[in-house]
């Protein structure tokens, strides 16, 4: 049994998000998509409807599920007794940022692997920050981002919906 | 059942891919070394040299195999039914061509993802054409390849192990 | 009739972007110098205070006028019935912002194409905030930015220009 | 009259130098493509059938032409009047090599302004090479070149295409 | 006599500052370990701990001293007759901020020399907000920081340290 | 006394490669430029020419030294006793090769340091290749290189300088 997590803070999950879940389940046994929590950063969702859209739209994925959690992912990984930590990379700051958190991470808890997946290339230009940064400004996110996710980001910013 | 295979010249095999090889061993449930061959290419060691290398090297790791491939490694996977291609990152240089080829394999053949595991901080530096260009020189190499590696590529070049 | 917009924060202008909008200015029959107006970040010198240095160093270009907008770059081109985004390189790590930004761009609005202009070699290190930096530490700032900025900008920070 | 060169081996064109062709006809008055040639690299193809492949392909756009030339592109770019030099950017390697050599053209020829176009994301990970890499292998190659650049290349290969 | 001043904010200091100052100890007469007091930055050791840390761990490098200074780089190096700056570059998004300041410095004062001196293979993914990052959880950070620097910073982030 | 070598194939020598040595010649008591013989590598030039050109534009500078060697730089470092070896840096490409290299030497040979020296902004597009390149068209290097390598570097390439 090779059981995987994929963290992340998911503020909100974006299709860039989805295709790496998606393929993942593919690769092994079993994902646990983790929500971290950080006190420090000032996410725009509560834990709760970052964890919402998450289960929603795994909803279909039979060996996926959600779960969050606190402090350093090597403990998280360790606790789950995971062998794999997954990683998306979009682009060459993504790879640095990236590779040094696996570095440190390895140091740690060696018995642990950071496998990276790259991002399709339609959604190479994609991050939850750029999202609601145009979300912010009311533009068409409809191709970034789930249905339920679009409306309640439009909303977030007092923009309705419409279509 | 998890095949991945980790193609590559292996021209000749160093210490960093013994360590890639290590690690996906934990991750698959069998792992397939496979030797590109490319008429195009001039490589150092024959075929049979490099096969034997690698052979010696994962004798004692049960689920990986030896085996060579001529042509597209999408068509190698595809006829090996294999999930997975394993590729070693270490650098940005190789993130570079590494997407390049990893996008392109993804077009030609969707079933199959690319999972990158980076090379440990302390083989960062190594590359079989730099183990290559110091042995040229009858430079130590002792530290980045398997002994046997060692001695005949030393040999190669016309110089004597005597240690 | 080709028109480009240069869109920026401008906080405050430096010699690289009025080499680019020199530059551009021959390749386009018409270049806006947009300020964009960002709520959330909080500039050194009021949007007034950064067109003004503007209008005073484009004032001999003819075909350059300067305007501000407020939301998304590609809602003010669409606006302006622009043909071209123009966007400054230095280095890499603009690049890749860069990059996301103008395949995000390109994503929502198709017919507005980015082009991009490198600096000049003289100015590859030069940005409105490290111009900051030394200005607030009262460095010599003469050779980065126009006179009038010059004054100004060591004034922000309490120091006295007196050559 | 603006009048742009996009210089290049085109050894063959692929769909990403189309997109970039098609996307530079909108934004100057007219756009020479030029196959340069350079005797100490051993092209593919000959010139004549290069410049074939990009008349049949350009047919259809007004203020488009084919050209070659020996020798600077600065050389060229000044015989013809030209006050661009158009370049495609994917990644960083790209944006290396062209930031050297545009600035090497700009200090050689001031007038003339190299302007950077980014590949659509979806060609990212195109380039001749990696076309006729896969095709030497008699991989599938009909997404990433027009029609007829397919066959040909697939029968240079030894291949017959029968779809 | 060649003086070399190493700048940094040291907040706190990590394995792989000492390696660099060790090793820069050999290059130069003497070398003056400058922090930075920046009142923009909110660090997390004063300044006085900050300085404690190092002048326990240079205590032994004979021509090692430690100081801090306000201001510009250049300045201080200006006033203490320094003909160096030293830099250690462990990752390709260091080298671009340290390039562009290296660039600006040698504008402003043309005599002082900026050196960059590349950390160990293992310390290449190691920084001071990577090691306060995993404190603040509780993480092992015995391996990245001299003993005392552990001590302090796990109590920082309230936790008691044992073994 | 502090030895540093600066390595390279100088093929020919540009202005690049002289700042840095002028710039080096300040930092430590003496330098020799060490032009590598590589029977693998084609120059242009040969050793003799190489070496000559070097001579006399150094010949005003007392602390540095021309010299080649053959094998591997850390071998040649070790027999000069040599603390320090010298390498200019002028972009992201650069730093991955010398970084590659600067590892294993350290490896090989850990009481040399390696330092890295940048090229200023003006030269940071120049290599010998480019140069080179240029010269095979009859292109005008006369800003790039010194004037007796110009002459030269024209007539190998069969065109006569007249200014």
């Amino acid at each position: 049994m090779k059981l995987a997590i994929y963290p992340g803070s998911f503020d909100p999950i974006t299709n860039g998000h989805l295709d790496i879940i998606e393929r993942a389940a593919h690769l092994f046994d079993h994902i646990i998509v983790a929500v971290s929590i950080n006190s420090r950063k000032n996410p725009l969702f509560t834990l709760e409807q970052r964890m919402h859209f998450l289960e929603e739209e795994v909803a279909l994925l039979k060996n996926v599920s959600v779960d969050s959690f606190k402090g350093l992912t090597v403990d998280y990984a360790a606790g789950k007794k995971a062998q794999v930590i997954i990683r998306g990379l979009r682009a060459i700051s993504d790879f640095e940022n990236e590779f040094q958190m696996a570095l440190m991470n390895k140091q740690m808890l060696p018995q642990v692997e950071t496998v990276f997946m790259m991002a399709q290339a339609q959604w190479s230009f994609l991050s939850s920050s750029v999202v609601k940064e145009v979300a912010s400004f009311g533009g068409s996110i409809g191709e970034f981002v789930p249905k339920m996710v679009e409306k309640q980001l439009l909303e977030k910013f007092g923009f309705v919906v419409t279509r």
